[in-house]
């Protein structure tokens, strides 16, 4: 039988006494900075019994708090109850409110204890400059949870396998090749990397070691002429580890990987991504080493897709459009017939999917929210909470799917019995906003917050605006959210410069709180447009093949020009999904996609 | 007879060696940091011959040089001719050209002379930075010109004189009121300004030292309950001397302005914006003071204009839109009559202006550009160098006012002959990107970049661009380039987040160099737009009243909501200018106010 929070806690705070903590804060995160953790640094989760993906606990002997952002207050509210947490509501804006909360209320000279091999850079240096006038110090060289956790669950240990060809069109050796080059040109010798689609995507390896994400649990040490992959060897098949040592890359304990860092030659410089490893690995390299920061080369490299790679990811999105006909031809014939939950449509679409060849698994955990469900941008239906299709309002589905030859993420909103005008003008404005952005054609180097904008400005017309940004990176058979570019409103820096290759998210929404939510996304891949006297300019091909649903739009507010770009996109989607359909599924596609006019 | 720039040079290079200088830097510059440079700050063109806005001049013993942006690469080729002088061509985004040349060109233990009062603080940093590794002294304590030039013009001497009501709704009372609550809340018991145009909408003052902007040259020290201007006594007459002394503000003379920072007690808290103070200024500050670094309250507050102030403006554009009138109706009665050269654009736009009420000056020098002329953003026609108004092409003016209620500033363009279909193309895609932005509603804190990209949308679908920001904020009876807002492409700062009550331009165009140029320009208010679930909204009013030429409007690019939006426009010209104008000019208002229908 699990220990319940309060017995969790108690073993906690024990602990501290004993260790010489006046406050433990668990953050969650791994050493992997990833954005799925795997059930061994879940403590956050295990210590607070709060299931949502972000939070940070702090436990004093007199008091714990769980600091939570909006999206999860409710949920908070429900999981906290009895277990004398105190819910510390985050505003918006202040994610450092924990910090200062540590401030106010330790004690002068308080020990403050945090695993530094899970905590970022930035929070640490947050936590030092903010702690520091108090004399308090931060001690991270110790995971307390090691000693509390008596049930903790070790690495995972699903099998790494090789993303293979045809799909993964570029060897390891020419990836290590270009990443040395990197090397060279910001005078490094080695490279430390512990983002896990980083080194997936470098030595063309994949695993299975978290949900949605094909990633496995590592670090790697990229010198000139070796690299090494620190992982549980047992993951590793012998025939898959002599591929390997063939392209130069050899295999140790995941164990070893803090030891390597340490025992670089004072000689050797060092290339590290501040904003890519944690603090406690970056406190492993002597101090006798010169560091060089920097995005991780891989970074960048694997954000600029190849034109093979855009040609498989063109096929994946035939596959995942082929699905989602075969999904809504399901839906359309039970609807009203049988009983259909949030549950249900989960359940069918990822059946969809899961029929079509290279499959490997949803991309992320699929949001079918109906009605007031649907204006929770990271709603999650669940066995205990979930709504029935039933009357009348607005469905909103986001999902994807993970296959060999790529990564996928849409949404579409279909009406439910009758759509009211409110309803189909929220949904045609953000139609508009999604439209103008899939035609935007732009000069190379413009900020992602004009972008952001140009999504927004026909929703702002009508003073409306939603809160989260318009488009994020995705990788290919990798992360569904993966930088570093990303489409939001956030201060632009020139990491984020919108490349050629780059696969993004267009998603704007409109969210009616208890009522009903819109969101329409496409995937963009930026391709160049045209250069001239002026520049080079660039613009998206839209990868996303599937009906936007004409029900919903109010033609009223339609201009003409953005009708012909429905039209146009509704013709392409006939003619590229129509040869992989049949029956139902291809009737549904025709009717669906019959031009809209006014 | 004034000395040729060779025997200028030979006697810098002479009191150089005297006074220990490896090297002496004359930038284009004055100890307000103004746009405008007074006569006796002339410095870099009495020592260079270049007569352009902005350049930098560098002289060694065996080598002068002037960095000059592209603007003036072909003004500076012909006025250096002869001179001994190197240009120096600054690529763009290198505005630094000449302090890498310094550090990579002077010898060890150099000596780089400039004169800190009229150095910014940004200079500053950025040459001590650079030169310190080669262990260069940067000397800054002395002006060596009031060495060398020996016919080096006084301060200028013009009169000051009051912004008086009804202009002038807030009394200068007030004014300091407000600034001294700012001071308050930052814990500055005294603040100190260099900004002529800052001291001018404090103190409720004006003056004429310089061209367009009604400035005059002062320093100013502000404490809790007094107030003090530096400047030549001599300006200010006893009267206007007496009234200033009922509100607590005396007078002393510009020299003393130094003194003053230098003799603050230990005690005093002081507070200066360190983008609107010289080097020189900042140094004399006592080390034992608390500085407050900060944007002056004035900066602010002067350019959130008032109702009373919008709603002297709205008339200051009417009268500025009945000269326009008069003055287009003489051109089109005239032209294909008499010889018509930009000069006599220049003449004739001003002449109308100065029949207008409450009439000061021209806000700038007036830009009137025939074809090719007209794609440089920045011509100025002379006697030497201006083209006749014949054949065919577009004639692009950009001219404004000052008057007592307000300073204008609007650019048309005009067809000549006729316009080509491509002329009227380029013609076309500005209008829509003025448009766009005209009609633009955004949340309050929406960046300027954005804004700046809503304008250039259109253009940039065609693969053009501009080389300019959008829009420059506009003062009132003050320059006609006054932050801190501006609509350009920049990384966003805070400072800049457009307010209720800000006016700024909105002027997108293209350049064909050598064959025409295209601008068209607004001037706009910035206003509450309405207030949402989803938070405070603001939207743009149009200032600028004039009709746009729909002779060059080519229809088929033109959307219906766009064509919409020029109508209106065009109606409510027709209304508020009609009431002004008579005869011919009321004929021309009436016809270029026609609908234009597809």
């Amino acid at each position: 039988m699990p220990f319940t929070i309060p017995q969790r806690l108690i073993q906690l705070r024990s602990a501290m006494t004993t260790h010489g903590y006046t406050a433990y804060l668990i953050p969650s995160a791994d050493p992997h900075l990833s954005e799925y953790l795997p059930a061994r640094w879940q403590g956050r989760e295990i210590f607070s019994g709060f299931t949502g993906s972000v939070a940070t606990l702090i436990v004093t002997q007199d008091f714990a708090g769980l600091w939570v952002d909006s999206r999860y207050w409710s949920q908070a509210e429900i999981e906290l109850a009895g277990s004398g947490i105190t819910m510390m509501k985050i505003q918006s804006a202040a994610a450092s409110a924990h910090i200062e909360w540590l401030a106010q209320q330790l004690p002068e000279q308080a020990v403050l204890g945090v695993d530094g091999n899970i905590l970022s850079l930035a929070s640490a240096r947050a936590l030092q400059a903010s702690l520091s006038t108090k004399h308090i110090t931060l001690k991270t060289d110790f995971d307390l949870l090691d000693v509390v956790w008596t049930d903790r669950p070790d690495l995972p240990n699903a099998a790494v396998y090789e993303h293979a060809l045809p799909f993964a069109s570029v060897s390891r050796g020419q990836k290590l090749t270009a990443i040395r080059e990197q090397m060279r040109l910001k005078g490094a010798n080695w490279h430390f990397v512990s983002t896990v689609d980083d080194i997936a995507w470098i030595f063309n390896l994949r695993g299975a070691d978290v949900n949605y994400n094909p990633v496995f649990v590592s670090h790697a040490l990229i010198g000139i002429d070796k690299a090494i992959i620190f992982l549980p060897l047992a993951k590793v098949s012998q025939e898959l580890a002599a591929r390997l040592a063939q392209d130069g890359v050899s295999l140790q304990p995941y164990e070893n990987a803090k030891q390597a860092l340490q025992t670089l030659e004072t000689s050797d410089t060092l290339l590290i991504d501040p904003r890519r490893i944690t603090f406690g690995f970056q406190q492993a390299i002597a101090s006798s080493i010169k560091v060089i920061e920097a995005l991780n080369p891989s970074v960048y490299a694997k954000s600029r897709k190849t034109p093979e790679e855009a040609q498989y990811v063109r096929e994946a999105m035939e596959q995942d459009g082929a699905a989602l006909c075969e999904f809504f031809a399901w839906y359309e014939q039970v609807q009203n017939k049988e009983a259909i939950t949030e549950l249900t449509i989960d359940e069918n679409i990822c059946a969809a999917r899961a029929r079509q060849p290279h499959y490997v698994s949803p991309s992320f955990g699929t949001i079918a929210g109906f009605n007031g469900n649907g204006a929770m941008p990271h709603y999650r239906a669940n066995l205990e909470s979930h709504a029935d299709i039933l009357g009348n309002g607005l469905l909103l589905i986001d999902s994807g799917g993970q296959y060999l030859n790529g990564t996928t993420d849409i949404t579409r909103v279909v009406p439910v019995g009758t759509a009211s005008p409110e309803q189909k003008r929220d949904f045609t404005l953000v139609l508009k906003g999604m439209v103008a952005l899939s035609r935007m054609k732009f000069p190379y180097g413009t900020y992602s917050t004009v972008l952001d904008a140009i999504a927004r400005a026909p929703i702002w017309a009508e003073g409306i605006n939603y809160g989260h940004g318009t488009g994020h990176g995705v990788g290919y058979f990798l992360n569904v959210h993966e930088g570093p570019q990303s489409i939001s409103g956030a201060i632009p820096n020139s990491d984020m410069v919108m490349e050629i290759g780059m696969i993004t998210s267009n998603e704007p929404g409109i969210y009616r709180p208890g009522k009903w939510g819109v969101r329409i996304e496409n995937l963009l891949l930026c391709v160049p447009a045209e250069s001239t006297e002026f520049g080079d300019y660039l613009k998206f091909e839209t990868l996303t093949l599937c009906p936007i649903d004409t029900r919903c739009v109010d033609l009223s507010i339609m201009r003409d020009d953005e009708l012909a770009w429905l039209n146009d996109y509704h013709q392409m989607v006939l003619q590229r999904l129509a040869p992989r359909v049949q029956g139902d599924a291809l009737n549904w596609l025709k009717q669906h996609t019959l031009p809209l006019q006014k």
